[in-house]
């Protein structure tokens, strides 16, 4: 995966975070992720394909982050993970997907959404194929971090 | 899922099994999915996307049926699900979606495919969004069962 082609994720999680769930997050660097298991408590990932292109988008939570950004974008309190907030974790999935979507666009890079699965658990082995490597970008919020992974290569 | 979308991804299954992996497996009915729990001890999953329609593809297998289907695929014994397991998991998804897709063009529908995710582990809880509903086949083969599920909506 070029680099160039994940700023648009961050910048896409940025503003859906900001603007949806009123949240602020700070980006760490991105790194290649080394292992194969989910880093947060509720994982969304959406698949992206294009003729030319295609691969994954993949935003993991920790468990008070999530509860703290749905309370936020419902406007109710959350204690659980129930299906409530995975549904909002699935939104979430596909706006920020979406954004960086319409982004990538002005590179000349097209391709359509898939629509979200989410997993409930942390440490979920979740491979992808293994000439297909993934960025991962941590971020920081007032409640805790959340989890940014990304893939997209030549179809 | 309109239900006449779902025979293409049986008669894909069927072949890819039979030409790839010289493994005869015969389909249950299809039925509506009602839990969000993986079904096999590993599980191929992959996005279809396209402008006018979308979803997703899971592909899940016994280990028995897995370590059956690699050995014969590769002509090497497998007895644990390893990374060449996985890989030829993600491989099977690829192919199986690949050949819905060319049938489901017949039907004017297309779509292109994201790159295949594996999950390893039985019971790992996998929701799609709750308006997306879910059709499970499953199929017998002589070393055990798997199962296909499938989500095609309007995108």
């Amino acid at each position: 995966m070029k680099a160039e082609y994940i700023n648009p994720f961050v910048d896409s999680t940025l503003n859906v975070l900001s603007t949806m769930a009123f949240t602020d997050s700070s980006p760490g660097a991105p790194s290649l992720k080394k292992d194969n298991l989910t880093k947060g408590a509720v994982t969304g990932l959406i698949g992206m394909a294009g003729s030319e292109i295609n691969g994954n988008m993949i935003l993991s939570f920790e468990k008070a982050t999530i509860l703290s950004i749905v309370s936020k974008m419902v406007m109710e309190e959350f204690s659980e993970i129930n299906d409530d907030v995975t549904d909002a974790v699935g939104e979430l999935t596909n706006m920020i997907s979406g954004g960086a979507k319409k982004l990538l666009s002005e590179h000349g890079l097209s391709f359509d959404m898939a629509t979200p699965i989410m997993i409930v658990g942390q440490n979920v082995e979740l491979k992808q194929l293994s000439d297909h490597p993934v960025i991962s970008i941590d971020f920081t919020t007032d409640s805790g971090k959340f989890w940014v992974e990304a893939n997209l290569a030549s179809a």
